[in-house]
């Protein structure tokens, strides 16, 4: 379903009335509204819908995905919902025609991720993982240096993105059932950035943690071992505060992006540092940056206009190497999702 | 052989001429000559020993080690050789009668490092791994405020001690023969000071890295997980330059030691930063804190005048666990010295 050139307004259907949903409507409300315009919103409970919708002046609140994916007036789905969602509405706003941007990650697992980019293929409809991070000018300006060989030749990225529940851990980091875990929910950002600065599967995979009584993991370290003398350290950990960042070592010297690994604005090289605000959001916001939702979305939208199936930024060879490692990853931890257990027959 | 408590000077043999032997040698020649005196030195070649000698105002100097341990005017000699040779030596000056100080590693791998204790244990004399670096004011500073409570309880330390060596790297980080690399040579500190933090044996460890062309390990993670939650990262490697310091993470906050994690001057809680300036050296010395060998010398000098086989700041147990994980580590990461195939007979 391409949008047709002559209405370059993308018009937005959120899935799930949460956190992360009203953050991103929150910036789509930003944005011109010649370009951008959130029309419907899906939760199970209406009346969170109805709230919601009403929060970010969107016309249609339903009370159930299904409606949202027979709206004709959709042009393009985000789903916001836990992870362990991700899969089983995908395939049914596919099945309805619609071109998705699904959150981080995409899926509980490579063969959810597989499945979901397969049908996006059959039914030649755009689907993307929603990891925002990479659409910010903060991300570009990395990799930019990084390929004019402002530190030589990369051999190492640490990436480290740990904070300290005390008392309760929230539901998504804590729950299998949610596909949830420090690493799953935190660590993806760190994978996504040794694979977007190395460009490869890794070529070893080795991981170490702490499990939660729940037996999702709250303490985890991944090491990446990619070719060339090359190597990732990933870092999420629920029970200490850390730095958010992420420093890139060269054989000439290293350069650190962040604050936050997820939404970063500023980029040490060896010499400068660049800042990069991002624009403003409609409501007020409590999260950090999520005016950086503005990069995603107009991404998506040129996609859409362009008739692409799959953005370049974030291409899907990338989400497939993501989930095969947060899967070999839970494989060593020895954390299991019951949706490893399901299959699409059960969706 | 303890010293005789009305002679309170601790006369030094030095085994080997070397870079790091000529270091300690040089904190001896700045300590009270009441308390400290180098009066031997050997090396496999005369000549560096004479030269040695005449640096150090040194009486003796021998062209074999077998010289030195026999040499009954010393109280306790210093071993600074390659690594691959610390066992041999160890046991030669043991069974001459002789108490040890050893540098670190203590060993090639476990099994001489066990070797080496049972022996100093059989034969009633002092024996240590000499990690400096835990008799740094700054260590005990680290130690005393983990103690305290003042960042909550610990459950993250990252240390970190990569350099870069562009073009040839040094035979003792390449040698197999040697037993070289990252981890046996840089890496040991980190491993050190999650014994020392931690207090035990990790329940897990989990390495990942790269070889060099020599078959010894340039590149190295390594991930130890103790129990109660906590977790140890240890990165080596000698193809890129970083930051040389340890990081340790509470529940409240965190403390960084440094700048370089194995002679560290200074600790930063979350609300203050000491200063720890190490004392003079008689002799001008390229390596940064080089006067902190006092500290090292003091300690075994106490014990030797209380008697003592053993010195509580670095006991047997921990060297033998530096020594399991160094092992395992090589094991996962396929690197085998010759030493490994080498049995006491041989020696």
């Amino acid at each position: 379903m391409a949008v047709s050139p002559a209405s370059r307004c993308i018009r937005w259907g959120i899935c799930s009335a949460g956190h992360i949903s009203n953050s991103f409507a929150s910036a789509l409300g930003s944005m011109p509204p010649m370009e951008h315009k959130a029309v419907a919103v899906a939760a199970r409970d209406l009346s969170r819908a109805q709230d919601f919708a009403k929060l970010h002046k969107i016309t249609n609140a339903y009370g159930s995905y299904e409606e949202l994916a027979k709206d004709t007036n959709v042009d393009v789905i985000y789903i916001g919902t836990a992870t362990h969602e991700h899969c089983r509405l995908t395939l049914l706003m596919l099945n309805h025609g619609k071109p998705v941007l699904c959150e981080k990650p995409l899926a509980s697992n490579l063969r959810e991720a597989q499945e979901m980019i397969s049908l996006a293929k059959e039914k030649k409809l755009f689907l993307m993982e929603g990891f925002w991070t990479r659409f910010f000018p903060a991300s570009y300006k990395l990799m930019d240096e990084i390929s004019k060989g402002t530190i030589g030749e990369v051999k190492l990225i640490e990436t480290i993105a740990c904070r300290c529940y005390k008392g309760t851990v929230p539901e998504k980091f804590a729950s299998l059932e949610l596909s949830g875990g420090a690493v799953t929910m935190m660590g993806c950002y760190g994978i996504q950035y040794c694979s977007m600065i190395f460009g490869e599967r890794p070529v070893k995979i080795a991981a170490s943690g702490h499990l939660l009584d729940s037996g999702a993991d709250g303490q985890t370290v991944v090491v990446l071992t990619y070719s060339n003398g090359r190597t990732g350290i990933v870092k999420a950990m629920i029970n200490v505060s850390t730095p958010m960042n992420v420093t890139v070592y060269g054989t000439e010297g290293s350069m650190e992006i962040g604050p936050i690994q997820w939404c970063p604005v500023e980029v040490k090289t060896p010499t400068e540092t660049f800042t990069f605000p991002v624009p403003d959001t409609a409501t007020e916001l409590k999260s950090p940056n999520k005016g950086g939702f503005h990069y995603q979305a107009e991404a998506v939208r040129q996609c859409l206009l362009k008739g692409e199936l799959e953005n370049s930024t974030m291409p899907h060879e990338h989400s497939l190497w993501n989930m095969e490692i947060l899967d070999e990853v839970r494989r060593q931890l020895g954390v299991r999702f019951p949706a490893d257990d399901k299959y699409s027959v059960d969706k």
